[in-house]
């Protein structure tokens, strides 16, 4: 059994959602030596998120960021939390609703997504600055 | 410590929110020889998700798809990426917003689930075809 | 390789979002323990969910009820599971965005969340009752 627990640090992104499935793979070390195991990924901020979805098209990516920005406005009436700016609630909003964490399945020593998955960071801050990941890979040699 | 992983094709549903608890664990190998552990699911596609609710009436899982339906709607006037049809773009949106997986605790040999809990398959196409799971099932004996 | 799964059930609290973070903490067993591992927790309930976000300001969790009541409303006109009262259905689907689990990292004997990361309790029903929670954590000494 191997356990390998790494903190990954991504640098700041604009507001919107970002296909980063090979920088964060790139950047993970010990994964490659899990025959069958497990990767946990959890962004530790509360106005950023992650999710899964399709690695092809950046149109997807934007159409994302219309859709929540309808469904989550910031011109909300009822918005009682606003001394970090418009941004700043609707940006929890999503993170939760998308949630912080990813679990991946891993087979010979990758995860094994589905062939259009890509891993997205939900950016949902105007100015969100870097954002930290704890990565979390374990299983069988 | 025992890990089981296996690949689950579900046949082609319609578009919808289907229970899938029995026909899955019908089809898990493994999980029965674990006293503690895990079960962990995953999707392989961007336009299907997982969730669990209320495993009897079926009057809940029509209520889900009209929500999703109503908040997520084909003719919203934000969409750029209408390539592969007015259902595919909300697919996406809907299959991150419920998740592409489940993680589920198992003690004796099942998943240990809330009496009213049973696992949905989200199908949001309209033809999405036969869907891809990775179940991954690991704990002690 | 320690397990340790555990029941815990919180007392009965107001519909709204709850911070449970030491409540939680606090009634687990064997966490300490833990070099490297991870820490999952289920909600075996369909119309109550677990979420991580803001542990500092209460209008933050305000804000959360206000936006969720707006975009699940009781009075939506495509309900038909309306038995068991006007929050049931929205409570349901509630449960499924936000989701019933969540797993974190463990590291030196806690939780890795990040500095503004709290666990929210999610109760979506006006008389929900107490809650049961599966906690499993799993990892090395």
């Amino acid at each position: 059994m191997i356990w390998h627990q790494q903190r990954i640090t991504l640098a700041a992104r604009p507001r919107g959602f970002h296909l980063i499935t090979r920088e964060l793979l790139g950047e993970l070390r010990g994964v490659e030596r899990i025959q069958v195991g497990m990767l946990h990924i959890l962004i530790q901020h509360t106005s950023a998120s992650l999710t899964l979805n399709e690695n092809a098209s950046p149109d997807v990516r934007g159409d994302f960021e219309a859709w929540f920005d309808a469904v989550v406005p910031e011109s909300a009436p009822f918005w009682t939390h606003t001394l970090e700016g418009p941004d700043d609630m609707p940006a929890h909003i999503k993170a939760s609703v998308l949630g912080p964490t990813l679990t991946l399945p891993l087979s010979a020593g990758r995860p094994l997504l589905g062939t259009w998955q890509g891993i997205y960071l939900c950016e949902h801050r105007d100015h969100g600055g870097p954002r930290s990941l704890i990565c979390t890979a374990f299983g069988e040699e």
